[in-house]
């Protein structure tokens, strides 16, 4: 692949690309470092989860070190999955949302998902890993029946070298703009989740309700049956 | 040592407790492990710097996992800090104080100082680990003049374990204490720059005015000589 955007390693193969962006990190690789394999043996989801890796997709996990508190990490993850939607709906045409907290969904099925690791020292953020797991031409319902591609969703097969170039460059873009307020604004303009029922799993209990709005800091607020709103900082949600 | 408060890992000797605490913590260990060593070879203070780590002084990493969002992470610091300084002051009858960020002085020398690393996975807290070192009974002058013990300013030896055993009951009660702006505010109380002439170095630039505030968020506010007030996140800051 030829990338001009980033600090490009394109692997054919790895167990999984966080683990390889972790040890390029940590050994003080630059910032907007892109590790990028063709199929991963080990791929990792948000919740410990599985992410099949097939031929055709692009997976890959960014190492971004920016100057920047680690309080203000997590609008990172919010930017890169608001840019991947935009990139996506732009140069496929397809009619791409954001779930909260980081999937891309086309007409409800699974497009991409995106899971970060952020080490921080002191209030500095050390690195902000973002792992990208887009199905583009390959065909991941048979894996998973709640998965779609590009290719699913267009008829078209796309080259995984422009997408790529076209969302790291917007990326770049985006990462000037300071403020996780604005950058959640932004991301809501695309929400699939808002103003629906959902059940949403933390690591405490279960919340069902109607996802109501993400506030300023990024957490999902649900309007539960008896009335009361109740801010969900991390977990994972389902439509219903 | 025998210490009911925490899951405790008591070693004569080791290079860092903050290596020490990492494995553990990324194994698994219980939220509120604390590793202690007698003597570190390779004592690490912020910025990089050694800290020397002789007999007679407390040398600790505590590892937490609060169920709490990566935003919140710096709250743990400032709180270990706002109650290693209360422990002191009241164990010792010292007139200890905090110095932005991290420090405890006593009449302007260094008796303690904190360090933390903090893991995140999206917006959730994986573990903060807390390195402490403090000079009990030890002689630090001999390498830095800027520093202190307890013995030097009291003239008395102190057991460690009773020190550590009355900072870690402590801090669980602080755990309870759930918003950051909230330990500011009392932490404050004890701090030692406001209103006092700084120099303070960031990885960008250096700062140079008067200590003003530490706000809610716990960046420190130096008005500077044109009158603008400057927010600094992370820094080293000097008395002058």
């Amino acid at each position: 692949m030829k990338i001009q955007q980033a600090t490009l390693h394109h692997l054919a193969t790895t167990e999984s690309t966080m683990d390889v962006a972790r040890n390029l990190a940590l050994q003080g690789c630059p910032h907007f470092t892109v590790v990028v394999a063709d199929t991963q043996t080990g791929g990792r989801g948000r919740m410990d989860r599985t992410w099949h890796s097939d031929p055709g997709g692009l997976y890959m996990t960014l190492v971004l070190k920016p100057d920047m508190p680690a309080a203000d990490g997590l609008k990172l993850t919010f930017l890169a999955s608001l840019t991947l939607a935009q990139t996506v709906r732009r140069c496929c045409d397809i009619d791409a949302g954001v779930k909260w907290p980081n999937d891309i969904l086309v007409k409800e099925k699974k497009l991409a998902g995106l899971l970060s690791e952020m080490q921080a020292t002191g209030s500095r953020i050390d690195f902000v890993n973002i792992g990208i797991g887009i199905n583009v031409n390959n065909d991941p319902a048979r894996f998973e029946p709640g998965a779609t591609s590009i290719k699913a969703a267009t008829g078209a097969t796309f080259s995984r070298e422009g997408l790529l170039d076209e969302f790291l460059g917007a990326l770049k873009t985006g990462l000037q703009n300071t403020s996780l307020p604005s950058v959640i604004q932004q991301w809501k303009t695309l929400a699939v989740s808002l103003g629906r029922p959902v059940t949403v799993v933390t690591p405490r209990e279960t919340v069902t309700g109607i996802a109501e709005d993400v506030n300023e800091s990024g957490a999902l607020l649900v309007r539960m049956s008896d009335g009361d709103l109740r801010e969900i900082c991390y977990g994972d949600c389902f439509h219903r």
